[in-house]
């Protein structure tokens, strides 16, 4: 395979031996071999590396403490990918990598195997010339966040301690359309939960509506209470918690590229909610708490019609959490609010979900992260609040600044057939992570 | 098979050999053999019978005019029934007449073999005694009852001058729990409709809720805008149409059966819309219009969760009707409703159904009826308003007074394995008959 012009050779090789391993969670593949080819690596670069046995697969914990160390930083990266199929569907073999077209494809290139090889490659790089960089380097590769991370609760709260450093890299990030570096600054948290009703023993000819109790319009009922077209969840107290914008929060809304135009009709959307537009948009999207209707679903859904009237009624919903939100507040409220509104008798079922996890745009250390985007990328980053979907990352930004920045572009294809990067972001992954290392360093 | 004591030989075994003939309309069996044999058998009680033809089973027109007839009258029955599957569950072959404790048994005896072949036994009972019974005596027999009556319209639209008399006895009926006979005055009205909205080009990931217009949500408010939680439908102009309750109607409803107790705990309901009781609780039931939600679909309904915000979402819904409401009325006052409301994107469509019928409580020749009930039963009737479920009743209600009374009783199974009617029933609807044609024939 002819190297591209601007590549680390170790770290496109690096990469190709680690796609090589078919490391698939959902299906207990590949996990043993990932973490040996992970500690050698990271024992190659003179790193303790420890292989921490959990109720799934390990995780590794590796350190290189520096004598005298200005900072520490710690690498959240997970060694583990989606299953390859549909297999039909991919232009070349998903476990290996192939350089074509300008970019680099196999599965979990995007998500998230390149992120952790360019984070390698810049330690590498930059100790050979700085042996000494007074930075303590931690990285925490987990095996399950592709089957939702389910043991990385206790193992954070058994083992936080261990890698509590002044940064957290979160495993990944992209570049916009206009080749600028995202800085994901958190996510919003969900709270996942499903609204059960039964009215009758069983369902009823839908004449006798006229005077039995209704599981679907009551399910109605229950949902247009709490939202109305007005878009303003009404349960008591939701937005009590939720923190104020602030200033800077503004001004980095503004620099977020958002084609209004051109994402309404890719999305074959008549208008956005609530006819916002510009940064008060913006803003819903990455700043505000939302609820959503996932499924609805009652009685008779075939063709034609059925004259019942059914027994039982339910709803999935999710609600998008942010600062200082959280699954079990929200839930709460929720509770009360139908016990108050002639509910009581509505369940509450499969409630789950995730805290929301931030870090101030203005936090200073996130000001060193810009200033390495910038200086390796030649543009002005740009910072995202929050992402709009949930993950597990409240479990490292409760306890210390946090950032996602990463290989991935537009049409990276994570979960999908032709994952893909590009061999400029591969490269421009390194060199940032190069600055950002020096920016730890410095005063 | 021995008779029972009290019952009219002619009658049962007339009804053995109607029985036999499988006339399931469904499946097009049985159709001409049931012309055939009905034909006989009118012609052999001195009508002059049609079959006429239409798009579908032919339908039998027989009369038998008197010279110096005081009054006319029609009964309206069909001779197809539905089919007989499942097969194992009957007791006996489902085209077999079989008499057992107390009881006659087989396909159609209660829907509506049984009805036809007692009006015929009276008819010929009395004509032996009075053959200058100075009543005009027609029979309208259909065969598509069972699959929708859909060419009744068109066969009434054009045959309604040769058989619109005095007084229509519809097709059924039955006796209360406490042995009184209902008559049935007519029925609501139905409007079946099915509202759609389609909001995206496809489903997104929720997190994109927080921007994006949600079809369930909407749908959420274009039903919540239809009927609050107080039950009062929100159509401007839905009312308007309504005639207003008699001080006769509510008498009416005073004497109808209803074991409030009882029937809350079959229907395992813990209260009745509205907190209703007594008489308003049965005005409810008999005399107002209704909205019911059959059916909601929307997004994702399977095990778990998925973070999916659904492109479209969709209600069907069934409106039971009051005169002077109509289908194609309501469906224009929603139509506007949507449009005036915010929601003239959403579709309403597979609208159909049916104009209520009713034929007032007080009608003097309502009176008759009653008093050929009373003569027959030693027992005051039950008059029914409306039945709460629909049919093609208006067909023939809006033309002359209508009134359903039968042979059925609470258990009688129609549609279902093991129909029956009582003995005593089939002997009480032969007399009640007798009585009626006697006062037909009266000052």
């Amino acid at each position: 395979m002819p190297l591209p012009v601007a590549c680390d050779p170790w770290a496109l090789e690096t990469l190709t031996s680690y796609v090589r391993i078919p490391s698939v969670s959902a299906q207990g593949r590949g996990i043993d071999e990932s973490c040996e080819f992970l500690s050698r690596t990271f024992a190659g670069l003179g790193f303790r590396v420890e292989r921490i046995a959990t109720a799934g697969h390990p995780v590794l914990l590796a350190e290189r403490v520096a004598p005298g160390a200005r900072r520490s930083i710690v690498f959240y990266n997970h060694y583990d990918v989606q299953p390859p199929e549909p297999l039909e569907l991919w232009s070349s073999p998903p476990f290996e990598t192939v350089v074509r077209d300008g970019r680099i494809w196999g599965r979990g290139v995007a998500d998230n195997k390149a992120n952790l090889i360019v984070r390698l490659a810049a330690v590498r790089d930059l100790l050979a010339r700085r042996p000494d960089l007074p930075v303590t380097l931690r990285f925490l590769v987990e095996g399950e966040e592709e089957i939702g991370s389910p043991n990385l609760g206790a193992f954070v709260a058994t083992h936080l301690h261990r890698f509590r450093s002044d940064l957290c890299i979160w495993e990944n990030g992209a570049r916009t359309l206009d080749g600028r570096l995202e800085l994901i600054l958190g996510c919003k948290g969900v709270l996942h939960l499903e609204l059960a009703l039964h009215s009758l023993g069983a369902d009823q000819h839908s004449s006798r509506g006229a005077i039995l109790p209704s599981a679907p319009w009551r399910l109605v009922w229950v949902l247009a209470g709490l939202k109305d077209a007005d878009e303003r969840v009404r349960i008591q107290g939701f937005y009590d918690p939720v923190r104020a914008t602030t200033p800077a929060d503004r001004e980095v809304l503004a620099q977020i590229p958002f084609d209004e135009a051109a994402l309404r009709a890719q999305y074959g959307a008549r208008g956005w909610l609530g006819g916002r537009t510009g940064i008060d948009l913006r803003h819903r999207l990455f700043c505000e708490p939302a609820v959503n209707i996932n499924g609805l679903t009652s009685g008779y859904q075939g063709k034609g019609n059925k004259t019942v009237l059914p027994s039982s009624a339910s709803a999935k919903l999710d609600v998008r959490l942010v600062p200082d939100q959280t699954p079990e507040g929200v839930r709460s409220l929720l509770r009360g609010h139908l016990d108050r509104s002639g509910f009581p008798d509505v369940e509450i079922t499969h409630a789950q979900g995730y805290p929301p996890a931030r870090t101030p745009v203005d936090h200073p250390i996130i000001r060193r992260v810009a200033r390495a985007a910038e200086a390796a990328t030649g543009k002005t980053p740009v910072p995202i609040p929050m992402m709009p979907a949930s993950g597990p990352m409240y479990l490292f930004a409760d306890h210390m600044p946090l950032v996602g920045v990463g290989t991935g572009n537009p049409d990276s294809r994570a979960h999908a057939p032709d994952e893909n990067i590009t061999v400029e972001d591969f490269r421009l992954g390194q060199e940032v992570i190069v600055h950002l290392l020096e920016e730890m360093a410095g005063d």
